[in-house]
């Protein structure tokens, strides 16, 4: 077992990575009282509940098994979570856990932020993407039906506990969303990780366990570096955004039941590629070098079918990163350097939007 | 015009209280950006909107008018404040009025601090009670259908605009609402406060509006300096909660549509005093005289009809301030004195019930 720690002061926390976690206590070592809500969705139920209720033995451990797909991932499938707690009696000392992928573990966090006006949560993450990303750092959202992750706080975990064993019953197309949000790692701050995965894209897709371990280490302790440098998103931890401008543009005109989070970003993250290209600051070698890894990790490399440069232009604009009115996009200046920039040329985009929307 | 400060570092904001601020230019000096939504609801709408839109001339400044009353003040009524924000594109940098009561402000600060993980907000109280209560620390919340504020953030205001004018059109029974969380003050850490109200609550009742703004200034100087010391209820804040148990549970139980929150308040305040006495720590005759203060203040001083022990004992379990499936109350060593304690005589609980429910 591997732990890197999210140093947050009063907030820090740690994350275990390991073969097997499930089976040890530490799930309990981070319970604060007597109480505890498992949340998870109705595929990981029946594969795992059960062996984390058993480490949660002599609790009152009350369980809620959620609708799976992130377009349940919204304010009527929350006010279940609430309704669960209330329900059960839970006080201001229990403990939620999030059973789950993304969705999941996004939500749940969000629940616990408000709940009482805040209970702990710990992450026990079952996608590659929520174990790499979206489990560590407290950002916890549901979806309005006009944009992704447009209603949420942030609110840090106790603890996430990385199973990597979780991964042997994860579909193909979700191991491949999971290894997008891994890429960005390298693309955004870690040219030697990049290098590794271009080397090693095989294997993991492939589910060699030692390198899908190392895979997670690596994502994890640069998301762990971002978070602590930058808590609530002043500045540096938009970096993490790369690609997800495009993609949660991509995610709400899909309706969010479509594309995989991961595969939006994949999409994403080439846009941001060939824009970059296109401004003068990435080789184009370097566009060509990644279109073959999201490839060879089976991910898409364009907008889906039928969504045009306006659809594009009209989601962003209601993107996060919009400060009063202007567009702010993460672009890479080179691999492994990535900036939050407005300043980019608009006609540049509109070419782009023109060029890679058919 | 009278300036407070609610001293919490980087989160520290001004309370301006006087006659005549909506006409000031005080609100579009704490607004950031360009974007402005104003909540209100209908019926402060008609009165005081167009006042406060006057002062936000050339922003993008858009209204939603919500329908009046607490039993609006829930999840689907939170829904339709998101929808405004996204239909009319507001970013993160965009800024939330609260026009109107503890409800317009309790909502619209828990809308601030989840819009976006988190956007700024300004209070514009127009009720007594949201005057000296609710508008000042960032207490934000809407209610679940088995308890009040169940579901809600801490997420402070940047800055809480007090317009003592406003109360020339505020209903009877707002104006005696407001007057239990004055006393409260009173009760729970000034002793002198709670001396003055005893001679002047004649002169409150007939509207005098120079004890009126002595009182606002005094409830507000008490409620800054507990956040101050206590931003998120760890310890002393709880002291603010003197009479609410009983009261959530009355509120709670009358389906939040027949009692305000103050009446609910003043009842619990009379229910905590009692029970005070009956421990021993307060006299009998401190008991009588908040009992002539409340009436005074035509302030019910018993809980409703209908509602039973086994009423309180049930909602009571559910109440924030149980940890771990103990009930704590706050109650009154003395006069200007309270404590949060779980160590009191569950059988003399059990006979205030009895006593006063009828």
């Amino acid at each position: 077992m591997q732990t890197l720690d999210v140093a947050l002061g009063a907030r820090s926390y740690p994350l275990y990575i390991g073969e097997g976690l499930l089976g040890l206590d530490l799930l309990r070592q981070h319970v604060r009282a007597s109480q505890v809500l498992v949340v998870t969705n109705e595929t990981i139920a029946p594969l795992y509940l059960q062996r984390v209720l058993d480490g949660l033995d002599g609790l009152q451990c009350d369980t809620l098994v959620l609708p799976d797909g992130e377009q349940h991932k919204n304010l009527a499938t929350l006010e279940t979570i609430f309704d669960t707690l209330m329900a059960k009696r839970h006080s201001r000392t229990t403990t939620l856990v999030a059973l789950g992928g993304g969705v999941v573990g996004d939500m749940v966090g969000f629940a616990a932020a408000c709940y009482q006006r805040g209970v702990d949560f710990i992450q026990v993450p079952t996608t590659l993407l929520a174990q790499v990303d979206s489990s560590v750092g407290g950002k916890t959202a549901v979806n309005h039906p006009r944009g992704k992750n447009m209603i949420g706080a942030f609110h840090q975990p106790k603890a996430v506990i990385i199973d990597t064993q979780v991964l042997d019953t994860l579909p193909a197309r979700e191991l491949s969303a999971g290894l997008a949000e891994v890429i960005k790692y390298g693309l955004i701050r870690d040219a030697a990780f990049y290098q590794w995965l271009l080397e090693n894209m095989h294997g993991l897709m492939a589910r060699d366990a030692a390198l899908l371990a190392e895979a997670i280490l690596v994502s994890c302790r640069n998301k762990a570096e971002v978070v602590a440098e930058d808590e609530t998103e002043q500045g540096n931890r938009a970096l993490l955004n790369l690609g997800h401008t495009f993609g949660h543009a991509i995610e709400t005109w899909t309706g969010y039941s479509q594309w995989l989070h991961g595969e939006a970003v994949g999409a994403g993250m080439m846009m941001a590629a060939r824009l970059s290209a296109e401004l003068g600051w990435l080789p184009q070698a370097a566009v060509i070098e990644l279109d073959q890894l999201l490839r060879q990790a089976d991910l898409p490399v364009a907008p889906p079918p039928g969504m045009a440069p306006q659809d594009f232009a009209s989601l962003m604009a209601l993107d996060k990163k919009v400060h009063d009115g202007t567009l702010r996009l993460v672009l890479l200046k080179a691999i492994g350097q990535a900036v939050v920039t407005a300043d980019f040329d608009q006609a540049a985009l509109k070419r782009l939007l023109e060029t890679m929307c058919h």
